[in-house]
């Protein structure tokens, strides 16, 4: 026997294979086969979510025509809860036993917490989410998850750059750069097959000091004929006056260690 | 003025919450102040949106009760999804063009795939659910957007080993260990700050070979008074008999390259 639902559970259903899917285009047969419903049934169901979420800034749904056409669910988040979340988190970085020594602050634990991640995703993700990049770029290690996060919401693929080649991927490109902090030549490597030319990628990291590294990715993407379109960190250190690139977004501001030991942090213009 | 939601908004709204925060206990105010409506009324909304994702194989909701309750969403994925994902990825990995030389399979595109990681470590959660475990840990680099799906369904937190220590983490701990695959000795490092004393942990990898990886988090936990209480997998190298595991679970097993120079892969017994 054919199941039936009624418009509530059919909502709950639409509601989650949506979230679930942020910016993929959902074809709504998908939906007519799942829920037993005919197309017009569903497409009044959308609606209906649509509308809940809009008035509760929890996203949009857009409805894209055609064969390949259908809905999809683009992620907000309200300058409110923007606000609310980055000044909470500046406050628990500024907590004392966070500098370690070096006047390094420990942000490793918030980095991998997917509490954080998950919102600091969503928002850098709606900022960037007019670009239609094709592939978010980061550099092993910190800032993986936030990269992933944001390529999910982004919903396309996360390409992990690498310090050091690997046997298992075949032949690379790697590049020399300066990174900003240390002074220091370093390399990074990416696989020859894990990028396809002519692509927009948008980068993704935990901090940026001088933009040495986001220089390097640039370069390292020219490589493959890629553009770096975009740049997206979680704290940015404000005491380095110059950075090799004027356009980025970040979070949180690092402003330097207090008289009293304590990191002073302070929310990015969002 | 108080703006009210009917029924069908708020079921999409609650919806939306509960799928965004899996594993995660919602007090029932957070939706009553959300939705401007009374308690018994969210909790019929709660009824129907369970009983559609049940009957759907969605997930399930779970009323806990107590001054600290509320509803949670676990995540479920049905034998029949489990098994066309995992069908399906095989196929995608058995390409002739993704055997690199040394007979390595190329599935770095795979691990930072959001539409296959995703639906992967849905698997990988359900399947350790019941352990309760407080964290998720895993060694850089490539298991780590794996392991930060499966920790966040499980409403945890992640811990991400480093193979060298790093200045901004402050004292870490490290041993050695003897990879299974290289033969080698090598070095993981973890923070001390990273993880509570007494805390019960889950592994999880991109590829299990003789199991020396994760003897060796099994060692470093020790040294956090920690427990390993399950290791998880996406491949398994059933090529590699004696593992130094035998509870472990993997989605896939890798069994060689074939005569014609194609990668053969078998889906595990799950």
């Amino acid at each position: 026997m054919e199941q039936k639902f009624n418009r509530n559970q059919r909502i709950a259903a639409i509601t989650k294979v949506l979230v679930e899917n942020p910016n993929k285009i959902i074809n709504l047969n998908r939906f007519t086969e799942l829920l037993n419903a005919a197309k017009s049934t569903i497409s009044e169901d959308i609606v209906i979510v649509r509308e809940s979420l809009s008035r509760l800034s929890m996203g949009k749904i857009e409805t894209i025509s055609g064969a390949a056409g259908g809905v999809k669910f683009i992620s907000e988040v309200s300058k409110e809860q923007t606000s609310e979340f980055v000044d909470g988190l500046c406050n628990v970085l500024m907590g004392k036993d966070r500098v370690v020594p070096g006047d390094f602050i420990y942000i490793t634990d918030i980095l991998s917490d997917p509490n954080v991640i998950t919102q600091a995703g969503s928002i850098l993700a709606s900022k960037f989410n007019s670009l239609e990049v094709d592939y978010v770029v980061t550099i092993e290690t910190k800032g993986i998850p936030l990269a992933y996060e944001v390529a999910k919401i982004l919903g396309v693929k996360l390409i992990i750059v690498r310090r050091d080649p690997k046997v298992t991927e075949g032949p690379t490109v790697s590049i020399n750069y300066v990174s900003g902090s240390s002074k220091k030549i370093q390399t990074m490597s990416l696989a020859r097959k894990s990028i396809n030319k002519g692509s927009k990628c948008l980068f993704i990291d935990d901090f940026m000091k001088g933009g040495g590294t986001a220089s390097g990715i640039r370069n390292l993407l020219h490589e493959f004929e890629c553009e770096l379109v975009g740049i997206g960190v979680l704290i940015d250190d404000a005491d380095t006056p110059r950075k090799l690139f004027n356009e980025y977004m970040s979070l949180l501001q690092f402003n330097g260690i207090d008289e009293n030991g304590g990191a002073i942090l302070s929310p990015s213009n969002l």
